[in-house]
């Protein structure tokens, strides 16, 4: 039951940048569940990792091994498995599914990147990546994108990917990139992945930068019900082949590949909230005109977080009390009422801190009956704006969420 | 579908307190929809209030009044209508109806408290004042709190009682209370109400400090959705009748009314939480050896509030990673997960931040299947406690809030 999600197909290949995928029996027979994306040399690459504080053992070492050297060479990434709640032990096999891999790559165990998602507090199955490893090698391509972008799917209902091209400093740039995560949701299949690459060169300190601008304008935007995983991971890389190279973001070439970039985020992170578990809405929550950046977060996530709101969304019943409530309740400081108004698309809900005059239920239920469509609160403090992307929460939600391990 | 909830019926008469019921029709026809309770001369009365910004206009009136006096004559309390997101026009009414209260009960309008629940953003119903206030001064008794409990209700499905004596100082003290709400929840039939009245005299400055303290280990720890509505008051009244006085509340006197007091706030919050909207598990989150009470808190409403952990109690799935990713995400600084222990009752589940190794899922699903568990934390970072009370998410809460309004 996507929210309006195309399944996307026209994958170009990135030069620099190869692909296998491999049937490894992690948790499940019969379906792809490991994926090695191999890196030219000379390849920058740089994340963003989850916050929580229980992170799991392949995102620690991720982190180290990307302090280690920005220009590994592998990623290996398994499903079926978190690694996560696991201890010393699953540190461990952590570090030796790294070894494997560097073994069968022939490279420095820290030029690995671990990524795992799937079932917390199991110990992972190690010789499940002692079969994936060599049989996602031998069929490595620089056109197994699609492939891919099922290969990383958990509870995920459809593949998520985008690719475009364009002509940037007289060379064709490339962007590719898939995400999977039907949810931040979902500690036990747990888990928010972005992989996204470019053939232009992006100079280390730029790109590290840019992944953290370009995460915190999309896969740091979205929520489908507040709950972050123990290993959400977003990679973004540079493998420099199409002859473009950035070393100044200010730069005319710099805003262009940045544009294309931000566009491949945006909808690889968009994709998760329409693919969002029980989803029948896409909702976008816009404040504007806010003294700060936290205060406009705090507004708009209160907002997307309210099950009030959120079960008004999937019965298309457009109760203003519910999020002007939630408005209220979010812990912006000294705050005016009535500087705050409200819109659903263009029409005015609350005017001024009460219900607009002009305000009829039928102007909002027409709105709320739309697959999509935007909350705006203005809250008349200041020049910031912020957004993000959230879902309503359905019966199913419920369903999924309370049969999940029954 | 409440949870463990036995309707209180023994209420025993707080010498210096009578209440009236009324049907005024504020919303509905056939129903008790309004409460006057008259205050003796010399009561002491202390408040807590929502802390939402958009507080409605009779909280903005109480406050005004309780500050201008800490011994009003009369609250006035009507059901169907929360005068909230009104406006000017709102704040006028509240203003009117103490004034007819204040006309009707020969005080000065100042000495009216104000309270109303209901929906949002409509206009209040004078007439409704003009019929109902007259009609409850005509049956105004000690012995109406039962009534009155119900009469106060709006979408709870079962009324809320306490009462208690117990001899103090060679007296006998006596405490009653009723409260109203299906959750903080439902900003639309919004708002959490508690009434607790005492014939012990305490001193107003001694009754305001309990007043927050009481609170805050009641009423201010439980959560259905997260949702705070606008309207949310607790009264605490002293009439000083019984004779027995409290000016120390370190006294002998002064703890065993505390003691007699902190029961009353808590089975009466406790109750709300037992009738919360599609409860089927009545749950106390309790967070040990944290190192400040603001992290304790963090951690315990996180749990509370994650709809994975609710949904897996719903589902009586001892659900262990998802209360893991739960702490983790709390916002905790510096957290050694290595010192993180968690018990579903006495079952370890979680030791030193992994999966306990004698934890099977039988004992964890065995306690998640009881109506009524604790989840218990420990931090293992201080000597700090907190708990609170919750309840799941159940299909039946996405049916009450997404069909509400149609």
């Amino acid at each position: 039951m996507a929210v309006n999600f195309t399944v996307f197909e026209d994958f170009k290949a990135v030069d620099g940048v190869r692909l296998g995928v491999a049937q490894s029996h992690v948790r499940y027979a019969n379906r792809d569940d490991m994926v090695v994306i191999e890196l030219a040399e000379g390849t920058n690459v740089a994340g963003v990792f989850t916050t929580n504080a229980f992170c799991a053992a392949p995102v620690q070492i991720c982190k180290q091994h990307l302090s280690a050297s920005a220009q590994p060479r592998y990623l290996l990434i398994n499903t079926g498995n978190a690694n996560a709640g696991t201890g010393k032990s699953g540190y461990g096999n952590a570090v030796k599914s790294c070894e494997l891999m560097a073994e069968k790559g022939s490279c420095a165990a820290d030029s690995v990147l671990p990524f795992s998602t799937g079932v917390i507090g199991e110990p992972l199955n190690m010789p499940a990546f002692e079969r994936g490893i060599p049989a996602a090698l031998e069929n490595l391509s620089a056109d197994n994108w699609a492939r891919a972008a099922k290969g990383i799917m958990t509870t995920d209902t459809l593949p998520k990917g985008f690719s475009k091209q364009a002509d940037i400093a007289g060379s064709t740039v490339t962007v590719t990139g898939i995400s999977k995560g039907a949810g931040m949701i979902m500690p036990n299949m747990a888990t928010m992945l972005g992989f996204i690459a470019t053939d232009a060169g992006v100079a280390a300190d730029v790109l590290q930068a840019w992944c953290k601008e370009l995460a915190d304008c999309s896969f740091n935007r979205i929520t489908i019900d507040g709950d972050t995983s123990t290993n959400d991971s977003c990679m973004l890389m540079a493998t420099g082949k199409s002859g473009v190279m950035i070393t100044d973001a200010a730069s005319a070439e710099g805003q262009q590949v940045f544009a294309l970039l931000k566009e491949a985020f945006q909808i690889l992170a968009q994709a998760i909230v329409r693919d969002g578990e029980g989803a029948t809405k896409f909702v976008t929550i816009r404040v504007e005109s806010a003294a700060a950046q936290k205060e406009a977060l705090d507004v708009a996530y209160t907002v997307a977080h309210s099950p009030l709101v959120k079960t008004a969304m999937f019965a298309s019943d457009a109760n203003w009390g519910r999020i002007l409530a939630a408005v209220g309740r979010s812990g912006v400081q000294n705050f005016d009422l009535d500087k705050v108004q409200i819109y659903l698309e263009d029409v005015q809900i609350v005017e001024d801190g009460g219900r607009c005059d002009s305000y009829t239920e039928a102007a909002g239920a027409a709105i709320f009956k739309q697959s999509e469509f935007t909350i705006r609160i203005q809250l008349g403090r200041g020049d910031v704006t912020e957004q993000l992307w959230t879902t309503d929460l359905s019966h199913e939600y419920v369903t999924i969420n309370a049969d999940y391990r029954s």
